[in-house]
């Protein structure tokens, strides 16, 4: 992060013509996007979404209603541009790319095992590293995997302790049955995998969608590409890496709070407050690419308005 | 409003390639749209955003910093393009346009006697009425004009009860002193007309942004044009008419809740819920072009995606 390029937007935010402060979170995140990309005036000319799917063991356990067919289903739904987040990533101006995880070959069941080995998951880590554009400036993350609102529920229980209920919701459609046994599984799973290090717990409890968001954060932090991580199951995803060193999250914003109730709580936990707050518990990067067009307002603010004396207003 | 192309709207809503629900705030808004425009597939192919200014006699009690000249300068702003309204319009896709309402012509200090009398209000509700094209899709609403937020607390005050302190806040900044002022001077005023029946309260307390503003609601009434209220003061200026009859707002939606402490209460009390929270206090319809951004994303899902029996995907 540059603080002299911070420092000038949020001095440069003071001169224009509005009560100082008065246009609030918009202000916060033009200061945000000018130390991250390292100039007074930041500019989205080209933001990426990237969609990582993957398929986990641990639906064998019965965590979600649907049949894991439904991820190479909305893959190709996708593909084919008839998704939210197609229509979302359209009007945000977002360019999409969606990258199936060998969805035929589902993770290990983490209670029984780890879910994947650490080679696979440094390896998955990269592919996700891969897929971002470095001339990107801005990176929209999201997933899409049956079964991951359990996987989400155990990183974050992992990460920040507590009762697996704590972190468990409704996911896709759970009823509370459904709710119980997504809690014991969780438990179950951390009571497994927990003492480990935490990017050994991103091997055992996560998936490949998780490991390829790590990567893609990653790369971003390196190319120093602002990061809008979408819900609960995205945000969950880097809780690895909040546990690792909470600065590796520097360069993220949480897009939206998720109706999931263990999101909130992960936000609390990771110091992130979420742009939007919708109702909506979709994942797909959805969440994200809504607050992009909140992005996209504060620059325009940020970079189009009068200041008070170019304006000839009093006030400033 | 009508109910069968609402049903029909929530029909579609059931249909799409998403968890039931799992769009939340988005679905709603959809479905909202749908029942005002007529249409199972509502669009905005036109958004007209209008900004109402005004000047009151009420800043004779001292209740703002800046001077009442900073109206009219504001609105050189808006006509330069110069103000954040300008650059949120652009980005959202709203043809804005700006009232200016006799500026150099402010109304009566609401403590000595009415700010304006009925037949100023009827006209100047008239002038507001004419200025919506009854071919837009939506209706952005804003205003501007400096002692406005006391004129705000009045009215809600007047409408809603509670005591003056509850309904006042820092505006564009009044420190403790100045608050403590205002809330004199809102007691003071609502002790005076209170009694009065709705729309003379509008004349006693409103100023002409006010009135304006009651007559584009109305006039987007008869045409079935859906509206976003912007803040407080926006909201606030509408109390008078939820006051005569709540139905009178159900085509208008709150864009953004303001950080002025009497917005949330008003909003209670009207029973809106605001499509955004910022942390934001501009005014201008700032909030409200904001919020057209997640309408336009609410839209696009519900005309783009597809059907779990259009993309194949089990679960419909």
């Amino acid at each position: 992060r540059d603080d002299a390029s911070a420092r000038a937007a949020r001095a440069r935010q003071d001169q224009l013509t509005k009560p100082p402060g008065s246009l609030g979170r918009l202000e916060e995140l033009a200061v945000f996007l000018a130390g991250w990309q390292q100039r007074e005036r930041p500019a989205i000319a080209r933001a990426q979404a990237l969609v990582f799917a993957g398929n986990h063991g641990v639906c064998a356990r019965g965590v979600n209603p649907f049949p894991q067919e439904v991820t190479a289903q909305m893959v190709a739904n996708f593909e084919a541009g008839g998704a939210a987040i197609n229509q979302l990533c359209r009007e945000a101006q977002a360019d999409l790319s969606v990258v199936a995880l060998d969805l035929d070959r589902p993770t290990a069941d983490f209670t029984e095992g780890p879910a994947m080995s650490e080679a696979e998951t440094l390896e998955t880590m990269n592919r996700g590293a891969a897929a971002v554009d470095p001339g990107a400036d801005l990176l929209v993350l999201g997933e899409m995997g049956i079964g991951n609102s359990t996987v989400a529920a155990a990183l974050a229980n992992a990460a920040f302790g507590g009762a697996a209920g704590d972190w468990v919701g409704h996911g896709t459609g759970s009823d509370s049955a459904g709710l119980a046994l997504k809690a014991r599984v969780v438990a179950e799973g951390v009571a497994r995998h927990a003492a480990l290090p935490a990017i050994a717990q991103l091997a055992a409890l996560g998936g490949r969608e998780q490991a390829a968001i790590c990567g893609a954060v990653l790369a971003a932090r390196t190319a120093r590409i602002p990061v809008l991580l979408d819900g609960f199951i995205c945000t969950a995803a880097t809780a690895p890496l909040h546990a690792t060193a909470p600065a590796l999250l520097d360069h993220c914003l949480v897009g939206h709070a998720s109706r999931e109730p263990g999101h909130a709580r992960l936000c609390d936990a990771m110091g992130k407050e979420p742009v939007l707050s919708l109702d909506m518990a979709l994942g797909e990067g959805s969440g994200a690419a809504l607050a992009l067009m909140i992005l996209r307002g504060a620059l325009a603010c940020h970079d189009g308005m009068a200041t008070f004396a170019e304006a000839g207003v009093a006030g400033g």
